[in-house]
């Protein structure tokens, strides 16, 4: 049976992530998640780079600029992904990363408390990325990973990107405020986003949605059952905001 | 269709009824509660009282003492639900609400960040219940009417224990802990506990199963879609711990 329409299907939660679970007995495989949708992102085991789900294809983008596409068996540890249908298309203007957050509040202004799904397409003058390095040991945490994550620059670069906006309340379950990942128009380069601009006067052609439905699948492995996780605010926006 | 075994249905968050709301445009009848499970908890429209699901039927214990059976058109601002197959059946000594607590711990070693559903059926020597009073006007909080909850102590009464135990991370989402309904054997009396205990050598049955499905479901209302939410966790913790 298909999911409802832009019911956000989330693997694990991202206190878990943080905390530096990632191992492959709490994954599990890209074929299970693309069961519930065709717009998404996350990571790999062992966060092993920036994942991209766009058209239902699943992308990964190494910290070392390489990108695979995924077999239905590569394991996840966390991601989030839905069957997305916008209620709203228009363009809008996108001069840095906060403007987006302010288009959300303008465009969606009943949903602070709900979740904001969107696709922002166009040419984008700088798009800087980042990609996370795979852990060195299991359990090494995302805010170290954060750390030495591999930045990219982009300039005049065509491209999608892919996003979920998570209310206050979902602190420690998802990235609270605007989660947003980057692919160019060759599927060659993408990532995370860290600050996006389009030159004055680009309209950035723009799709979103509001979800009300947010399924949650924990991992079901004794390290996470046993795990003392850390619910730790800032570190979480600072590795993921 | 029908929801995998003991995937957890809730409607609306924690935070969302800690804050006042609890109105008849942020809920849904309880028919549509009552598709996704046969055990839960929760209460009703203006937070007029206290909801036990037991064999998927909905009871509405009023602070007056008066109970309902709902007929499927309640509407139901707050309540999750599941349906609930034990994978483990025990008895346990009850001495009082705290080694409730510890027995899960004990039960459910490798549940530290999932959920817990159980239930537990017996002779009680005595439970300290509380119902919630109606809300006096749109938007009164959960935390001044928890101060002038109706409270009673049942004693030598029969009856069963309907509960979740939600993991630290659900702060916001769900009540952290232990959150337990009662209602005696005769289906006459009932509300949240406060208190429980069972005599020493009074052996509790016991059914309890690990969730780790979370299927979480808001409110389209404009209230929900804009109001402040209070994310008070100590508020929450007096109110419904």
């Amino acid at each position: 049976m298909s999911p409802p329409t832009n019911e956000i299907f989330q693997f694990s939660i991202i206190s878990a992530l943080m905390s530096g679970l990632a191992s492959e007995s709490s994954s599990i495989p890209i074929s299970t998640l693309l069961a519930h949708g065709s717009l998404g992102m996350g990571t790999f085991a062992s966060m092993d780079g920036e994942m991209v789900i766009l058209d239902s294809i699943a992308y990964q983008f190494h910290a070392d600029g390489s990108i695979d596409l995924c077999p239905p068996t590569q394991l996840v540890p966390f991601a989030l992904i839905t069957p997305f249908q916008p209620s709203l298309q228009t363009s809008i203007a996108l001069p840095n990363k906060a403007s987006l957050s302010k288009s959300l509040d303008r465009l969606f202004p009943e949903a602070k408390n709900a979740f904001v799904i969107f696709k922002a397409e166009g040419v984008f003058r700088r798009v800087k990325i980042r990609a996370i390095h795979k852990q060195r040991f299991e359990g090494e945490k995302l805010d170290v990973l954060a750390r030495e994550q591999a930045v990219r620059t982009l300039e005049n670069v065509r491209g999608t990107v892919v996003g979920f906006r998570s209310p206050a309340w979902s602190v420690g379950v998802s990235v609270v405020g605007v989660h947003a990942h980057f692919v160019d128009e060759g599927r060659k380069v993408g990532g995370h986003v860290l600050e996006i601009e389009a030159e004055d006067g680009t309209e950035i052609t723009f799709e979103g949605s509001v979800s009300g439905s947010f399924r949650l699948e924990l991992p079901q492995s004794k390290e996470f059952g046993e795990k003392e996780l850390d619910l730790d605010v800032l570190g979480i926006e600072k590795a993921e905001g």
